[in-house]
This record gives structure tokens, sequence and C-alpha cells, in this order.
């Protein structure tokens, strides 16, 4: 049963030049009110003058290629390290590019001061004195080394290709200039692009959006020479492409102590956002976000000097733009548009914070091939049901927190040959527009359950483990997120501090999941007495305390076992006995938890919920008058959230209000306009029972599709 | 094919008082040239006079009841921690034994000054003002506690049940009177004890051999309150029984400084002989071994002094008297019985250092029933197959290491209706004589292969990871012992200090294996730059580093990954690629490897030869002259055997003399008698084929049977 039809609005189309016809016939159909530009397309006078407002993409610190041939030294820089070279003389010669890819590499060789060579086997920086760098071999000479110690050298080099760019050239056989990125760190960069940005703003009268793509530092990918690893390092969300000679300058001068090339190296594991950062790395990411902010608010500016407004993609170049920060309010961005896959990426969206408008671009994109070069628009590909199950994906976390606006990119004369893509989207961008109404019109009902997720980010990356599911579907607590994301309950993010300081009584569950020392268990925060002592009273006095994988592991031990009632064993236990258990048949829905081994009771009075493999991977333990739940990991599936659910809601009620009995169906109730949404999931058809106010409705949906009950017209 | 029947002795039997006429028959039967008693049978003198010699089994520390009555404070103790108690109020009260089986233990209420009462939370210990001991609840009372912190208390217990005595009381049903035992540590019991001893021997003039079970300190065996988790704490090898007042006095008299009872707790984890054990416990140590074996001789010297001999069982009670110790050599025994399930067990008795008697007491003892409680002499048992997969675990072993005497233990009436086994034994009996005759004439043929294991202890645990196969089935060094144990290389055992300062020029392969901070991979060693450095250059002159498991791990980390060519990735690499590869198809025989979880190749030139579950389980990589081989796990059967063989031996002979090509046959060459021994380990008939210096045999051999070829007669 489709939606019935909305008025146009909240849509935002690609336009191609050369296709104005099906880009205004799509634009009708789809309700489009804005049409954008993408990376490869440009829009015609004739579509410019249609009646929509206008986005036009600009990433800022690229297209400068000239300026970035004749000062090479402004090129965007990182931190690598050579490879690992055993001394089996007392000489020896390490070649600094070997690992990396000769494309996006090339040695900043004017700043040796800020490079280290470091004896790996004892961790000792070697003398200045001891080593040169040789220009011709693009080596490092080390004298008097110590026999068979391993050395290398953390120096820093200049990224002279951008790395979308690069991806784009190399994965889509681009065969443009490649092009170079500027590090706005220099003022003379921020002068030139300043500059670039007022032309630029005078030669686009028609442009109503400018969409930053995004600011200025790339999530960091490091590629290596050899194919069989040809991604050597990726995350969304480190600071690896912001560093320079500058900023090290800067930051020292700020914060009165010096960074060096092993901060960023760390023992060759550098430090993605996944794991604990150190109180250096922590200074680093604010005095980098303070900059970013400050530098984009001069850009902003600008442009809202022409009456335009400025949007930023919440993706690629996002890096120290940090959105959760009290410095991204002061840029004063209009609008944030961030790519969805996922229920979790909508609550990232829509949680930051500022009167500005949210808006996601689906998937898939209008590109002939998607993800991990699957068949998209063209033959073999599907891209309607793609669109579906996209769309429902991020559905479920729509009926929760309000979008403003939703879009598509890529080249629009693909869907040409594929009609039914173009009546999905027709279909979504409706259901998208009843949604968004009834966010308007009333607060969705929210069930009285506040769990707060405590991590070592906290508020910072709320809603994200960074990057997409898709990428790291191993994190527990992204899987968490996305089970959240969709469910009625009220979900806040702590760090360590808050947890230690805050009173924590609004809170019904918190909650910790991730491996050890992941950013998401936490780490050394572990060792603070006053987090272990505040979490437990605060069991004690009635909070559930809900652990994941290794909540609250320090040194292969969970500081909470005496609350979640398990523990870990690395094999110091080998000879403690095992407590036997029988498992107690409870009412809970079916769960899919993979065991970890090692688990293990720490008394008799842990209540073992769910075994797999012969070990307890679902436990409850009563402490005081709250309790701890363990489980072995989590996985998102509708399956899952719906057991998880049943987990988190054991102190509520036995049948809640608008709560769906199906795991495939969400249910979203909209207590002022009296509406229910029910939404299925699925491809197939689906039942539903939901428990209202007026009694209990019972629902038949077809595969995909949205229900809009008007519950005022019920008895 | 039976081995032809050999002349008798060599052989121990049990005799049984009422049995006189079958214990003679047998003695014939199986040419029995010793006879003993056991715990639970006594001999009759017609039995005594029958012209065997006598074993007379003593376990002097206990069967004193009367004086450990009038003497409690001379029992043996051990430091407990009671459970953990959460201070939900400012004055909280714990009771001491709860956790603990109440035969087992009683508080040791005059020990207080040794007592801790720690906070659990922060690690702090309480003043001792803060809290007292309640001798009628039998609890500690702290006050002015810390809300929500937890504490405990670590306490000394009196064992008041020997443990031995204990479990075959609770196992066997057995009713006598519970037996207490006496710690030789005071000069009080050592005055008692050694009168005792001068008294027993006056008493029993027809004993020949004083067999010792063993001489003070019990493996340490905590057992629990609740009958989910009887058994708390069961090490084969730690020293938690050896602990008293007095002991700890006089350790800091000696050491200059105080151990305390959470030197023993250890964070609840105790310090079992598996994993690594710091300074502090490894002077405690060699303190007890000082302390055991220098009253050990004053008791030997008394059996001495009645032309006595005096053989100590290496089980039990063996705790502080450490075998391979050079204080060991100072007690004088002049045998050592080690029972045997396994191989291993074989080359650890026959390592024992000395010109004392080795002897093997072989399974399955003559008792009803046998491991984890299956019947064997009784409906349903099958004595005789047991004792043939007994025999020929252990055969392969004695192969390769003379053993001086084999024998029995148990009831021997429970032979009767049993004639199979009866045979069986009087088989095993002439196959032991026909091997011990072998290694007299001549030395076995050794493969020029030199193997160095490297662990914490060293040569101090040679042989042994303490304990029986079953218990500890899945520690990978002792599989990779008991399949070392029927092969023909020489075998050493080193500690991290050797590695470091000797030369390891002999050693071929040196090999590190077990989880990370065992007391087999090494643990903290591995912060020792000087162990990296020599391994490292060992590698390169031409060594093989073979790693299994975990080795040379420290933080979750190989330290040795540039030699071995893979490492651990416990999170912190998510962000890293991960190197392709194909699995170079080489000729290695079948293996079976669990793979480890987390385990990624360092770069592009270590070699993959075997995968499980899309996991590396084993590799190669060339450095140097040497090379680095992983494996993932290891785990003993013949086919495992055979691949290790062929992993071990790449750098020897294509085709290698004396070495069997089947995996369930062994094979021992002794060159003087020019005899070729061959053992089938299995049921099944099996062929082989071997080469010799005289060519290539072709010989066919029966379920387990022995064969004895005579090579002086081909050609």
């Amino acid at each position: 049963m489709k939606v019935a039809k909305k008025s146009r609005g909240s849509f935002t189309m690609p336009g191609e030049a050369g296709y104005e016809e099906l880009s205004l016939t799509l634009a009708e159909k789809w309700g489009a009110d804005v049409i954008r530009d993408c990376d490869g397309t440009k829009l015609s006078p004739r579509l410019l003058e249609a009646g929509m407002d206008v986005y036009s993409t600009i990433c800022i610190i690229r297209e400068h290629n000239e300026f970035a041939s004749t000062n090479p030294q402004f090129q965007q820089q990182t931190f690598l390290e050579s490879e690992r070279v055993v001394s089996t003389s007392k000489t020896i010669e390490i070649p600094l590019l070997s690992r990396y890819f000769s494309g996006q590499f090339e040695v900043n060789e004017a700043s040796l001061p800020y490079w280290q060579v470091l004896d790996r086997t004892t961790g000792d920086e070697i003398f200045a004195s001891s080593w040169q760098y040789n220009a011709t071999t693009k080596s490092v000479t080390i004298e008097g080394c110590i026999p068979f110690h391993q050395y290398s050298v953390n120096f820093l080099a200049f990224r002279i290709w951008e790395e979308i760019n690069m991806y784009n050239h190399v994965t889509n056989n681009w065969k443009s200039e490649p092009l170079r990125q500027l590090d706005p760190r220099y003022p003379e960069v921020q002068n030139y692009l300043s500059s670039y940005l007022v032309r630029w703003c005078e030669e686009h009268p028609e442009t109503d959006v400018v969409r930053f793509t995004s600011l200025f530092y790339n999530f960091v990918w490091i590629w290596g020479s050899d194919e069989r690893n040809r991604n050597l390092f990726t995350d969304w969300a480190s600071y690896d492409f912001t560093v320079s000679p500058l900023a090290l300058d800067q930051f020292e001068a700020q914060y009165g102590y010096r960074l060096t090339g092993e901060d960023f190296i760390n023992k060759g594991n550098r430090n993605p956002s996944h794991v604990t950062w150190n109180k250096r790395m922590m200074d680093y990411l604010w005095f980098t976000n303070a900059f970013v902010c400050s530098y984009a608010k001069e850009l902003v500016d600008i442009v809202h000097s022409y009456g335009k407004k400025a949007y930023v993609f919440y993706d690629d170049s996002w890096v120290g733009m940090e959105p959760q920060s009290e410095a991204f309010q002061t840029i004063g961005f209009d609008g944030i548009i961030k790519c969805v896959f996922s229920g979790f990426e909508v609550r990232l969206c829509n949680a930051v914070p500022g009167s500005l408008t949210h808006e996601l671009r689906l998937h898939p994109y209008l590109f002939p091939v998607g993800l991990g070069g699957a068949p998209t628009f063209k033959e073999g590909g599907n891209p309607a049901l793609d669109a579906q199950k996209y769309w429902v994906n991020v559905r479920r976390a729509m009926l929760r927190a309000p979008i403003d606006r939703i879009g598509l990119g890529g080249y629009l004369h693909l869907t040409e040959g594929f009609p039914d893509f173009v009546e999905t989207i027709a279909d979504i961008a409706d259901q998208f527009r009843t949604i968004k109404e009834l966010h308007q019109a009333a607060k969705v009902y929210t069930a009285s359950l506040k769990i707060g997720i405590i991590t070592r980010w906290g508020k910072l990356r709320t809603w994200t483990c960074g990057g997409h599911y898709h990428e790291h579907p191993d994190l527990d607590l992204i899987n968490i997120l996305e089970s959240l994301s969709g469910l009625p309950y009220t979900v806040e993010f702590l760090n360590f501090d808050e947890v230690a300081r805050d009173p924590l009584d609004s809170f019904d569950v918190l909650l910790n999941a991730g491996f050890q020392n992941s950013s998401y268990s936490g780490g050394d925060a572990w060792q603070r007495d006053d987090v272990v002592t505040s979490l437990t009273q605060w069991v004690w006095k009635g909070g559930t305390f809900l652990g994941i994988n290794a909540p609250s592991s320090l040194n292969n031990s969970f500081k909470m076992a005496h609350v979640l009632g398990v523990d870990y064993d690395d094999g110091r236990r080998l000879c403690h006995g095992q407590w036997e258990y029988e498992r107690v048949d409870g009412s809970l829905p079916k769960i899919s938890l993979r065991a970890k081994e090692g688990i293990y009771l720490v008394d008799g009075s842990t209540e073992v919920l769910h075994v797999e493999d012969a070990l307890p991977v679902l436990t409850e333990r009563k402490f005081g008058k709250g309790k701890g739940i363990y489980l072995s990991e989590y996985r998102y599936s509708p399956e899952n959230t719906f057991a998880i659910r049943s987990i988190l809601e054991q102190n509520l009620a036995a049948e809640p209000l608008y709560a769906s009995d199906n795991p495939h169906v969400d249910c979203a109730y909209y207590p002022e306009a009296q509406v229910l949404l029910l939404a299925n999931g699925s491809e197939s058809e689906e039942d539903v029972r939901i428990m209202t106010e007026k009694g209990k409705l019972y629902e038949v949906l077809e595969g995909f599709s949205l229900k809009v009950l008007d519950l005022s017209a019920y008895l």
C-alpha cells in the first residue's frame, strides 16, 4: 500500500546538464524542491532556472593544483613510519616510502627536525647526530646501531593526491588530472582560499546553498605500495591527516608541550578512533577542532555575506569539525547533510545540535556500481530493491527522530531504464514527507526508559562508532546503536568523567560495550575507582548495568564483575573451578549471540539465561535493587532487536503501549495527531498486534510498506 | 605378536594380605621382584617372606592425629581470601569461611598479625585499627568503609584434613577417621616426625625400600562450600600449601623483606604454576625448596641408617621437592617413582638427575573406578584395553629414554575375573624388560636435531607443565611435550636468563608456546631487550624459532613478530589493512590446527602453509639464514606428531634414517645392538617403511604390538 501523494518539497535531486527533460520530469515525479550538482556533474542554465533552489558542491581544499604546484610546502601532510629494519650491521639504511603508495606520498624533506629515528627494540629515540637523510635515495642512514635491534623512522610526508579523488581515479578509472589538497593551517592558504571563495560566490549568483564537501581534513586513508595490502590504514574519525610542522608548533605554543611523530605512529598502531586515546591525542583533537571551526566560520561568513546558505557534508573531509563540539556551533552552518545506509546514521544526523537543516543523502547513489563493486545502475543491478532495503533501514530511525530533508546524488541519466527505481523513489519521498509532517505536528510517543551509553568519547561521538555499519560490522556498539535507532527510548551518551561526577539517577539502563581497550568499552578509564564506585552505587539503588563483550575490562578482567556476575579468564584462572549452572528458562525471545571464550561466572548467584557452545552468553545478576546483565556480543538483526527490547524493558509494563509484537514491524505513535505509523522492514507481508490506549490493534502490512493509522477514527 | 618371555625383574607389584596365593601366582606371571603395600592395603608375613624385595609406603606428615589434636598450632595452613563484600553501609561484616569447605579449613585465630583487610576497589590495605575479628561468628568487621567499595580479608587457615585422604573419603566413600597433616616447618614437628621415623624403621625390619608419599606439602587443592563449585583451586605445582607464620618469619629473616597474604592471594587469582610468577614468589619457591630438601635429607639419613633405601613418589605431597633443583640432589633418595598416563611423564621421570632408580607406576591402578569415575575393575570396565592404551602412550617415550622399573598399585584381588588383564600386564612387563635391556646395552639412535624449549621455568620444570595431560589438555606445551616424548631428538629446557646469556649455537630449533602471560610463553620476560636481541641474532644466523599460540606475547603483541611474520590483533589493528595471501601448497603432512582469531600477517613476505576458518594457522618466514615458524595452537595426536616431525626436520635429510613413515608406528634404533624396535600405538594392524643404513625395511605390525628386529641378520 503506497502512502498517499503528498505536496512536493523536502527533496533534493541531482541535476545533469544534457538531461534537462529527464531532470525536470523526475523533479516533478519526486516532488523535488532542490536541484544540486555533484562531483563530476554540472547544472545547465535551464536547470538552474527551473524554479528549484540550487545546491552547489564545493570541496574547498582541492581544485587548486596550480597554487599547490607553486607552493608545495602548503600541501597537506601526515606522519608515516618507514619499514622496520633489523640491524645486521653497524650501519643500516632505511628506505622511507617503501611501504607506501607512491601516488599518494612524497617525503617532506624540509621537515627533518620533526622526524624521529627509533630503536623499536628498546623504544629509545636515536640522537639526530647518529642518522642522516639521503634525498637521492629517499632513505635514512643510521650509524652505530646495536646489533639485531629493529629501527624505523617517523617522518612527515606530503599527501600529493586528494584521497577521495585518488579513490575515484583508481576505482572508477577517472582520467582527469589528479587533484592536490591544501592545508588551511597555513595563513597563506587561508588568504588564498578565502579570496577564492569570494570569487566563487560572485561567479555563482544562481547558487542558493553552498554545500561544503566537507571542510579541510579527510578521514585518514593511507595506501600501501603492495596491491596485496592497498588499504594500509583507514578510519573515518582519526586525526592523522591534520598534522603539519606548523600545527605541531602552534600546538606546543598553546598547550605547553610538544607532540612527536610517535604520538601519531603509536608503535605502528596509529590512533584509530575505536581504540582509547591518551590525553595528548585528546588535546590535539581539541586543538584541531578549534582551528577547523574557526576558519570554517570565516568561510561561512563569506557565503552568508553573499546571501547564500552554507551546508556541510558530514563525511569525507569532516575531520576536526566534530558536530557535537561547542566550536561547531560557532561556525554558523545552515544545514548538515549525512549520507546514510543505516538507522544509526539518521540519529547521528538528527542529533547535530542547532537550528540547522538536517538532510540525508539516501542510497543507492546514482552510480553504475555500489558497495563492494556490486552492480547498481547497470546490468545485473536492481536499484529499486536496493533503495527499498536501505530505506527501510533508515525509516525505522526516522519514525523516532525528525529529519528535514532527503535526497539523492550521482548521475541522473543512469535512472533511464530503471522505471521501478523512479517509482520507488517517488513513494519513498512521499513516505518521508508523511513522517516529517507528523513530527512537525506532534512529539512522537517515547517509552519511559532512559538509556545511557558509556564510552570514552561520550557525547562527542553521539550515535556513531565512526564510519558506516558495513565498514565495522564487528563492533558491538554499532550494532546496539542500530537496534536502538528505531526503538522508543531516550538515549544519551556519557563519558567517564560524567559517570564519575554527574548524578546518574535519571538513567534506567547504563550500557558499556565493546572489545577491551576500545574507546567504546573504555580501556584505562576503568582504572578510575570513582567510576566503578559511582556505577556500583547506582546499580545498588536500582539501575541496570548492561555489559556487552568486554564491558569495564581492564587487564583482561571486568572491573564491574561484582555487578555483572561474570568475568573474563585469559588463562590466569586455568586452575580455578568453574561454577556449574542450570540455564534459567525465561520467556526471553530468540536471540543469537556467539559465545565468547573465557567468560566465567564469578559465583553461584549469577543466572544464566542463554548458553551457546556450553558457555554463558546472556546472564543476569541481582545487585541491591538493580541488576547487572551481560551479553557475550551483540549483532544487529530484527530478531536481536526484538530480544534486546525485552531485555531493556524488563522493568516496564508487561505489554507496553505502542510496541510491535513482530520483530520486522516498527511502530511509532504521534499522540497529538493521534496517528500510528506502522513500518514493515521485511520484504514479505507481516502482521502485527499493537496495544494502544484504545485497545489492541491487529494489522497486516505489505512488504516494505508504511501504514498510516488515524487512531481518532477508532472507538 | 608377543615379545619373547624375558627373565623376571624390574617389576613392582602390590601385594594384599588375604590374597597370598593370588599374589604369588601373579608375581611369577609378571616376573615381579618387588612387592609393595598401598594406601589401604597391608602385606602379610607370607608375602613379606616370599623372596621379593619389599616397598613400604609412608606418608610422613599424616597418620598423626593424636599429636595434631594436642598441637593444632602445628597443622598445615594456607592463605585464603574471604568472600568480597560491597560496603553498602559504613560498617560491614565479612564472614571468612563462607566460600570454603568446612571439612577442610579452620581459621587460624592466632595469626591475626599476618592477615590483611583490603579495599579491593582501590587495592589499598586497611589499617588494623579499622577492623576486628569476631571469633564467635568467624568474621571480620570493618569500620569506616568507603561507600560502595569492595572489601575482603586475606587470612591464614589451618588445613584440618589431609587432602588426598579427604579426596578418598569423599570420592570412594571411605569411613575411617579423617587424617590431619603436620607442618614440619616447626622444629617441634621435626623432632616428633624424626622420632616417629626411627621407631617406624625399627618396627619394619622386613622393609627394603621406604617409599615416601611424598614429602611434606601437597599440591594446592582448595575445596569450596558449594557443591556447584567444589574444586575452587587445584594446581599440581603451586606453593599455596607450604605457608605458615613461621615460614613467613623465616623468609623475612633470610630474604630481608616480608611476604604478605596478598602475595599468595594475588587479587584472587593466586599463583598457579601455569602463569608467570614474580620475583617474590620465586624467592619463596627457593626458600621452601631449601627447607623441604634439607629436612627430607634428615629423614632419608634415618632410613639409610637402618640399611634401607628411600624412594620418593613424584606426586601428591611433592611440592618444594623440585627434582630438578640442586637441593634435591643433596637429599640422597635412592629412587623416584612417577605415576604415568602419558609419554611426557616418562621423560619427566627419566630426566630426574642422579644415580637413583627411575620407576614408573602404570595405569590403570587396581581400583574399581578410574579417571572421571569410569569403571575399570568392575562390570563395564575393560582394564586390559585400558592398560594397553596407557602402555602404548608411555612406551613411545620409553623407546627414547631409559627407565629402570615399572609397576602397579592398588588392590590385587580386583584382577580376579580379568584374566586378559593379567596376560596383558605379563606381556607389558616383558616388553619393558626388552626395552630396558636394549637401553642398557646401547645408546639409542638420535637425530642430529637439538630443540630448546623456552619457558619461565626452564630446566626446573623439565618435561612437565604441571599435572597429567588430561588435567590441562588445552596447554599447547603439554601437547608439544607429548609429541616430542617419543621423537628421536635432543630436547633441553631453557629459561629467559639462559636465552639472553648463554650461547644458543648448539640449538637447531627454539620453541616458545602457550597463552599470553603463561609461564610457558613467558609473560613479562619478553620486556627484556636482551632476550629479543639474542633470539633475533640466533635466527638470523640460521636458527628456527617455532612459536605456538601466543609466542613472545606481551601486551597482546608478539615481540618476535619480525621473525615469526605474524602478530596478534586485540582490536587495535581494526583499521589496518590485512595482507592478502595465497596458501603455499607444500608437501606438509596433514595437521589439525584450530584457528586463533586475531592472527595477522605482519607483511607480504610471510608464507602461509595452512589455513583454517580463513585464518593463517601455520606460517613460515625466512629471516637471514634462519626462519620463524608459527602455529596457531598445538594438540597432541599421532597425525600432528607426524606433521610436527616434518616441520622440525625440514633442515635434515629428505628421508631421515630410522624414522617411521606411519604416524601410528614409532621406531627406535639401538646401533650397538643393531636392534630396531617398532611400536604400533594403534589398535589396528599397521604397516611401515623405515630407511636404515642397510636399506629400506617394510614391516607389518599387529595392533599395539612391539616388534624387535635384529638388523645384524639383514644383508
